[in-house]
């Protein structure tokens, strides 16, 4: 593939996504088309320099070796905390030795393009408000429910930031004070309740107290322990017990997402996330909490999956380049 | 008292604040100094006509017979729901009658001068914003706890409306599943939990459950059933069980700041309302749960009492007119 070199706006960017397992990259065109991909298993005990290197691999990778400067830039979708006024990841709970990283300046230095960084759930936001289900909204919110819960909010036209950019966790709202405990320390965050790790979670103990059942069944065949996926296969084959903790899954997505309909008043609510790839199975259950708790000019908001599937985080990593939420001369913000 | 006037800038505006009990007016000046203040005792059963016409007489007397023109406007805040976009009151659930009530345009044939309307939750934060503790700030939010919990949130230097306006129903997350039934149909509603009226009901049961107490005895000395106010004045007397009603409640509000902090990131949160009178004796119970549950990055997000008080909502009514939060112009927005 060649790259093009017209305009800048014409000139396709890099989207980088780092996760605990894989990092992936993908070239994407400026309109948000994916034109190739490659992935690699994280090097976790290389630490950041190992990873940068990887990255380095990736983009070369995707742009099959094409110079450099075809590329309008680079984007990086991180687990967070992370600062992306700064281009710093401040720690992540999965990567040892990843604490206080300038990632964005190393990434700039070994690619001598621009680099911006940003929260994978946050990042996802974009890419599903640029090229996905929230295009053209001035006001939705983004879900990912995978290993965690986390997202992005886009309010009145605008990414939502908040201080120190650290707005939108939502995984982290305590939604059952005395809840499961989650991996913040916390009890009850809805991540602890909802996220695709509860779960797997709830499978596997409801495979162990039927042993003889479709579930354990399955997870027996499938050579692995009971998880969500697991799950989801045995309440498509019509498990009773699945279907029931799939709907106690879509009750406790309800519930959160109800918080979220009340605190934000999106015109949409788009879920992503390898959960969100049963969506089917848990739209009616969602919708029937709405109904329970929502207040009457909420209850017509319309719940959808996300269109940039698995894919948002690598194509939210490009939009940071293509298509910013801010101008990218401002590296900060008035933000005390 | 004489009106200036000179510039349009220069010139005070009127307030209202329309609850189910009074109507309070004030005149306020530019800098949200209030000059003269009124009120009178709703006129509930005369219905919206008879309320537009004491109104009328309320900016007669914080005017003192002055001539209108000497006025930039009137700002009214009102129970929601309402559509502040387009001036209509849609029904407020304490006064019979209130059902699409043209508030605006109704006023502005009364009182021949410009009108805008606004929740009272989010009239109260326009206020704390312009003039009070969340002055200077581009992220704050607003909690006001009284018979319900309402507030605003200014994120990003601009206050969050979403669509139709009606982000920020703070006092609608469901913070306990299974809690105490809400006016709204809801169960577990932070208002459910930690609301004036929820700490109320809070204290007459533990009135009843201890007859010969100290909070049993102070409410039949005051003449009334034990309310929030009885319990504020038995805690402040030492009495234990006041003060373990006031640990619960500073652990309610606690429970409900921590997911502010977590989906807004606020530089600060403001607390105000009747129950905030006694935020001396909340403060460390809210600190506590907030180092409980929070993350890290929110734990030394200030938490403070509003410093408008009761008059927040005046303030902030007339700071729609002074210091209107988007351009007068624009009566909607862009949003579906």
């Amino acid at each position: 593939m060649s790259l093009p070199l017209a305009s800048p706006a014409a000139r396709p960017a890099v989207g980088l996504d780092l996760g605990g397992t894989q990092v992936r990259a993908a070239l994407v065109a400026p309109d948000g088309r994916l034109l190739a991909r490659a992935a690699t298993r994280t090097d976790v005990s290389g630490g950041p320099r190992a990873v940068v290197e990887q990255m380095r691999r990736l983009v070369d990778d995707v742009t099959a070796g094409q110079p450099r400067h075809g590329l309008a830039g680079i984007g990086v979708c991180a687990p967070g905390p992370l600062d992306s006024a700064e281009g710093m990841v401040l720690g992540i709970p999965t990567l040892p030795g990843w604490t206080d990283v300038p990632l964005t300046a190393w990434l700039q230095e070994a690619l001598e393009l621009p680099v911006r960084l940003e929260n994978d759930g946050v990042g996802a936001a974009l890419g599903e408000w640029r090229y996905g289900a929230g295009r053209g909204l001035s006001d939705f919110v983004y879900v990912t429910v995978s290993t965690g819960i986390g997202g992005g909010v886009v309010s009145d036209g605008r990414l939502l930031r908040g201080r120190r950019r650290l707005a939108a966790h939502i995984g982290h709202m305590t939604v059952v004070p005395d809840g499961p405990l989650c991996p913040c320390g916390n009890s009850g965050c809805w991540e602890a309740v909802a996220s695709g790790s509860a779960l797997g979670r709830r499978a596997r103990e409801a495979a162990a107290a039927e042993p003889s059942g479709r579930l354990a069944e399955l997870a027996h065949a499938l050579a692995g322990g009971a998880d969500a996926a697991v799950l989801v296969r045995a309440a498509r084959d019509g498990d009773a017990a699945a279907g029931r903790l799939i709907d106690e899954e879509a009750s406790a997505l309800g519930l959160g997402i109800v918080n979220l309909l009340h605190l934000f008043s999106p015109q949409r609510v788009v879920l992503g996330g390898g959960v969100a790839q049963a969506f089917d199975l848990l739209q009616a259950g969602i919708a029937r909490e709405i109904d329970k708790r929502a207040m009457p000019p909420f209850r017509d908001v319309p719940v959808v999956a996300a269109s940039c599937g698995q894919d948002a985080g690598l194509v939210g990593a490009a939009a940071l380049i293509l298509a910013p939420p801010e101008p990218p001369t401002g590296a900060g913000s008035a933000h005390g």
